[in-house]
């Protein structure tokens, strides 16, 4: 069997082709992402190709002719999508398009997971909480508009032209390697850097700000048992079903660290009219494939600092 | 004041330009559209310009610099979004994109008409009769998935970048000039042909499916109405709230013209999952500009018999 991961050289890509290597042994990985492959990357096969080209695209395809397709390409930033719009609507759902398009014209029988996003929720009600899959999606950003968008050509590409797609909405997830863009990958990176210098000032947003957050190797063990037990045309939160604020995090990497940091609010850190708590259910996800988070988070943080540790 | 119509070499460009002269005196409008302009264009000026091009859109807009501004342009079949899904949506979502956002570029103030269709209630149950601007969106083709998409990126320009745009849910609309690709103009030219032949075959689809039909001058007034009365950020049905079926259609034109048609299916004309009957809730375009259908469904028909008999 063959997979195709898109977005191959993001955070998630390597933990998601061990997640798929642990579910079907066999399987050869292909990946594909817009830059050359880094030096030892752990694919089978790497080729660097723009997904916006619809030409390549369809190249892609009739080459790998993927038996699993993980979709994982995404300019996955809100605030950057406030700042380019254009570019991350062509970077989130044209890029999809361009992806289940070439599928249908190649004919290629495929099961494929298209990966989204809490954002979709968008703005909504604390009686809401925790946000469930039957809620209709209330995009607030660019971002989220696309992401929406990319969820809906799967319903359609799967309804109306016979596609095997499944959707995730996926909460915050976090893990050794991220980049200091997500919020907790920057308290960690400002810990360790605080090691080094004996400076304590720790640059913050809003630390009252709570997010549901899964270890990410827990998300790649969801995404391949969706592979296995998800429903076609099935539409999945990936989340843990719990919330912490930014405040909790920033404590227990204190603990876990023991520096005792001096917090300084950036008001460029600010994010005016951010929703105060996210908490998904994944009750739907559980029913249908049993998972369940099971990394701590204490673990997930440690990871995370002897990762930011070996960074020079 | 300066108004540009997006799509003014379309069908209801030379309506929704009339509706805006009577309402807004001293208007001058001016018209984009991919194709050179017709001669005898009714506008001011005619900028021939293909809106996925980003850096022309800017252009456009600086150039223009509009007060009002109605999106028209749209690939607009269902049945072509089908075929070129990946077309589709680059001529609906990714073209308004481009236009809202060199808009906000040029930091140009104006309100801006973003014509939606009743498609993007897409499958609904009878029950949800007639169709209200609260259900939510439940797109059934690719082309509908890119008109939520246009409507959503309309929400987040407004809350989020301070534009003014105001959203139609546009139902079936109908008048001199159509398409023959649109069902009633396809029945008035065959039915006209007829007189011409003597050959009495009407060629028709499923004929008990029921659609809310508006005249489109009658749509142009509510465009009208909508920029001087219409909220910002509002989303409003332009619609009659009554449906006929095309079998009632045929019996009207059938007495105008007085002709007996014999009846015959194309099973190519047939839609797999149609939606047997649409009706949609003029309520709240109502309730803000007082808007109510006037033209008479006959004189609509009426006024299609004579355009098409003009026709060589």
């Amino acid at each position: 069997m063959d997979c195709l991961i898109t977005g191959a050289t993001g955070f998630v890509a390597p933990f998601a082709a061990q997640g798929l290597r642990d579910a079907f042994p066999g399987l050869r990985i292909w990946g594909t992402g817009p830059e050359p492959a880094p030096p030892g990357f752990p694919l089978e096969g790497y080729l660097p190709l723009d997904l916006k080209d619809q030409a390549a695209v369809q190249g892609l395809i009739d080459r790998v002719k993927p038996d699993l397709v993980v979709h994982l390409a995404s300019q996955s930033s809100v605030s950057e999508s406030w700042r380019t719009p254009v570019e991350s609507f062509y970077n989130n759902t044209n890029i999809f398009l361009n992806l289940v398009e070439a599928i249908r014209r190649a004919g290629q029988r495929c099961r494929v997971l298209s990966v989204g996003s809490s954002e979709e929720y968008g703005r909504h009600a604390a009686s809401d909480l925790p946000l469930t899959e039957t809620l209709p999606p209330n995009p607030a950003s660019p971002y989220a508009v696309a992401r929406v968008a990319q969820a809906h050509l799967s319903t359609v590409y799967t309804e109306g032209f016979g596609l095997d797609i499944l959707c995730t909405r996926s909460f915050n997830h976090f893990g050794p390697g991220q980049s200091d863009r997500f919020v907790i990958s920057a308290l960690v990176r400002q810990f360790v850097a605080m090691e080094r210098s004996g400076d304590r000032r720790l640059t913050v947003g809003n630390t009252a700000v709570r997010r549901d957050f899964t270890d990410v190797r827990d998300v790649a063990r969801a995404y391949a048992l969706l592979f296995q037990k998800g429903e076609r045309g099935g539409l999945y939160n990936v989340c843990s079903g719990r919330s912490h604020s930014i405040a909790e995090l920033i404590q227990t990497l204190s603990s876990l660290t023991g520096l005792a940091p001096e917090i300084r609010q950036d008001p460029a850190l600010l994010r005016p009219g951010e929703v105060m708590d996210i908490i998904g259910n994944p009750g739907r996800l559980h029913a249908t494939t049993g998972w369940m988070p099971a990394i701590p988070l204490e673990q997930t943080l440690n990871d995370m600092i002897a990762w930011w540790r070996s960074q020079p």
